[in-house]
């Protein structure tokens, strides 16, 4: 019955329903002296706010987080950290038609053989957005990684379909999609206004990449990075897939095709160079210094503007619209949501890693 | 440091290397009165036994499993469950000059990293000889659900990149490379003796099936049932994606087609049915009740019998042929224990479920 | 680093220091219909409340709880309950002598060693108000118990070394001191008033009883109910020791004197009686079905108005008078933290047992 | 239902009945390059093997205990430690009587209420040979904390109700009773004479002390560093109470005879001096610097010659003599195990603090 909690010394523990008082959470592990703001939090926040473009809900939320706890004087002190956003525009009327049936591709049904009883108003629990809690806590992890030179991007690979072509990851902060190509949003936002105008809606993939990772982390046998990876991605509500490194592709290749060959350090001193990265920056479970790449497939918004066959609480066919105010697609809000579990995956495992090489992190 | 620990209610914890004395583990939260003995868990521990077939290692390991605490008159005591297989056929020589290098594609240079020492017999503790340990888990939670009707599947979807053209899961059981398709395996044969004797290797893709799961198993949002399923597949060594229902190919999907639209039950009083299983059985991280279906991908071998670049630990420049007793794919051998790391998750749902639902479950 | 939590399956997650905005937390595990309201929470935070007679500080505080999530219509929902109360009446310039010295028997020094930085605003998190959050779940704890016929009954079973003589349990609930003993009340009053004058405080012990605790909770062989339930106490600031049933004085005892020898059931079908309870309700960490003892001492509360020596952060020595609105005794403002920590101990084992023996919980 | 494990970052995994085939278990988080064998293990446990004197039990235990992994040259490689020691010496024909009855103050009944079956033979998971795991770890911790200077000693403060009267714990290593004082081991021994033929039984008092810990061990607010020593004490068969420092003295002191005031460093740049230590070298949860002093009551054990009162498995009344080969005294035997669970809680926080304060630890 527990679930609300991620990681083991980096830890985040979240509450909340999108039509309740509001979202929050505790942040434990980040490291005393850690330069934290309501600021700080708020810039990333706001990356995944709804209604910042004409394919997002029109619910227009302002998702001002304020920390409860844990910092003084712009510092983290060590203690758990507690911050919290409060609900602003709930309109749950806009649910009284989904109180009595289960909406396809949603939890409704399954919340409700598990517990007996659910909140109905905008998907209560399983409501998007419980993921700004993650992304509160994926930035209290960059604030500390920060100084350790890690940094995560991530960015679009495809949408609806369509693929980027040009994969310059640094392009994609700030852009529109999070696009790491600038000659593909014009197509993307085309595909997003036709699929609205069909009452529709589309997925995608993102491709997440962790620099500046030292080697070393990593718990095997069960807690192995990529294995954690996989946790962190999939417990993103839409993924439904993960891959690392080559991923899925791998099971294509031969050995001799597959694997990173390595060679020597390019300065002396230095670390041995890999001559590929199939693997992914990840080798036995443990990073191996090289960048980490995760790519997740998103599915599809499940909540569209066309009839679709369900049944009522009694079991009975019934057709359902589902109204409201929606995504046309969980991209781009989803893509700030994963960037923030793999920072959160690595500040646990790098806090971790000190226990053994307190020299060395 | 931990992580050799899965589970919060049904928890394997295990040890053991390739050249130690041997591997085993503690496997805690099967119910009392469980019927389990020796020969149950050595049937499973048989399936994914070396030396079976001409393209997996030459090792000749028994693997018997000893038990050595937990059961009583064959029946589980609800003490935790002790267990033990002796390595038998260590030839460490064989590894002697990998003493000194990096195997590519290996997790050598990781292991050295993160520990600054290691067992470089075998692979140590990163050698696939510790997934019998997660089969013999696997095989005291099949047990355990058999009595609640849960049942999983696991099979070969394709091999070298040779897809099975048909997919009956009951073939499966007991045939070669655990195939769904019989017409397929001696293609599959032609391919493994192929790479062989190219001195390379190859991959292939599992797909995974439980049956019988009652809606309700999975715990929002962090330890949802997917969630929970990519951490203990992704945990297998040589596994690079995990996909649950549609898995990547939802990214591409319109939400009208992606939906599992819903039907009243066939009969009065029954549970409402879905009229497609694109979810593969999970919606909000919680089960709904359909088959579960997940799916993987398994890179090649890395060790092959060809010349590699790498370095050696002081960094300098080297060439590298594995020799030693190898796989030419880790499938079929895998299978079993992807199958095991999918019951042992179902277990500790399901003993969790139950401290919500003590009636249904 | 984490630290914050506690439980299994039911568990408590909190934040907050005694200068900051304020605390509150997360409360996992509580099931879904349990009922539930800030009415209900409210009523025990009143009782551990700041300011309620003249020997506990003047510090004014509300102290009220708003609920945040987990809770729809007067029950809980099965999702985690997000609770806080805001901080009011902060005086933080009381503290102003403090932030340079480290107070004597406080927490200043041992945290400064720690995190290498201070909340030293009221004691910060070390701050005895986190108990109030304990209270929160303690309440949840409850309301989810009751339905079982569970109750845990605290109170004062000595205060400042004058030991209550008559020992009736039910006298407690709403008596001064939460005294057993209504015939000790003035003699207490009349000492805290006399170490009020002298600027000094005192100390006390107290007993917590657990009633309609079925048999079979506990986990062995270190999750022992007494081994958590010690845990449990001995998180409580102040708490210096912990016993259960007879404690120290078995130590004393033969073993045919402390054995509790058991007769036949009263009623056919019904339980064996044992014939004596010297251990407490417990036998192998196991609870028996008797009432569970547990019973502990609290330090006197060190902020006193005499003159310490200490040292500053410099290291220099120091004297330093504690100013500011403190308590002469723990007592009675622990009792009802201490009554809850029992509570939450019970429901996470409660939880586990269900997962056993899913027919008698 | 899992509880055989504890600690976080350095964590023991065990398993094993009396008159099973053995006991064992698996250390995780030892850090790499330690040095370790068989032969540093054994030496501790030599200290608790049964035999050892004429008021222990007669079974003949050699109690040899094997390394099964996470070792190699001599040295821990970071990977988990498994252990196994066989049973050799199982009289089950002793206990025969016993199957069908509960034996007064052992664990027998309320075992058989949890699980609805159990493992009657010489207690099964409840026997005090389960301890020997804990002692196994136990020098496994030490073996990391004597590089940092920590080390813990254990010693009886009283036996069968006669104190010790000269308290120098270093002559407790290798003494009889790991008596602190020389001149009282006749008078315990006679003791011990009398009551072993008298057919009874007697407890005693352990005092634990723990010196060279580093200030800044403990995790507020639940894992304080006393809270979880009193978890891993209590966690011990037989233990009654836990104290920390004055313990339940504390609660009869004035706050100004309680509190340990401080003085300036002795040298420049060292730490301040505490001028006392009632709190046993924890305030708020953590490490002062100062000794940390714990102490623990042992209830007599419970097997004794004499006829009891008590039930068998269908509630019928009945008299019991419990036969087999017992210890008069848990103590001293019980004295090397509660050495190893201090040893164990502060390997973890020493592992955890590494995270915080790479530098000093």
């Amino acid at each position: 019955m527990p679930g609300s909690s991620f990681g083991l010394m980096f830890r985040l523990t979240t509450f909340g329903e999108s039509h309740g008082p509001g979202l929050g959470g505790v942040i434990e592990g980040c490291l005393p002296g850690t330069p934290l703001s309501e600021e700080i939090i708020q810039a990333d926040l706001d990356r995944r706010k709804p209604g910042q473009d004409a394919f997002s809900t029109a619910r227009k939320e302002k998702d001002r987080v304020k920390l409860l706890s844990g910092v003084l004087d712009g510092r983290a002190t060590g203690a758990p950290i507690g911050f919290y956003v409060a609900n602003q525009e709930q309109r749950s009327s806009d649910y009284n038609n989904l109180k009595e049936s289960f909406r396809p591709g949603h939890a409704d049904y399954s919340y409700q053989m598990k517990y007996g009883i659910r909140d109905w108003r905008g998907g209560g629990r399983a409501s998007a957005r419980e993921t700004l809690c993650r992304v509160a806590a994926g930035s209290v992890a960059q604030a500390m990684l920060r100084a350790q030179g890690i940094s995560v991007l991530a960015y679009t690979l495809s949408y609806g379909g369509i693929p980027a072509r040009i994969l310059n990851p640094e392009n994609a902060v700030g852009s529109p999609f999070f696009s790491p190509d600038p000659d593909i949003i014009d197509r993307w936002a085309a595909r997003a206004e036709e699929v609205k105008r069909q009452g529709d809606s589309i997925g995608g993939m993102v491709q997440i990449e962790a620099r500046g990772v030292p080697p070393g982390l990593g718990e095997p046998v069960f807690d192995k990075l990529d294995a954690r990876l996989a946790y962190a991605l999939m417990s993103v509500g839409a993924v439904k897939s993960v891959e690392i490194g080559l991923g899925s592709e791998a099971a294509l290749r031969l050995g001799s095709q597959n694997n990173d060959q390595m060679g020597p350090p390019a300065a002396p001193g230095g670390r041995p160079r890999f001559l590929s990265n199939n693997c992914g920056g990840i080798l036995g479970g443990i990073s191996t210094g090289q960048p980490i790449i995760a790519r997740v497939a998103v599915k599809p918004i499940p909540s569209i503007a066309k009839s679709q066959q369900t049944v009522d609480i009694a079991g009975n066919s019934t057709e359902l619209m589902v109204h409201g105010r929606h995504d046309v697609c969980a991209l781009p809000r989803i893509v700030p949501v994963l960037r923030a579990m793999v920072l959160i995956t690595l500040a646990d495992f790098w806090l971790m890693q000190r226990s053994i090489d307190a020299t060395s992190c």
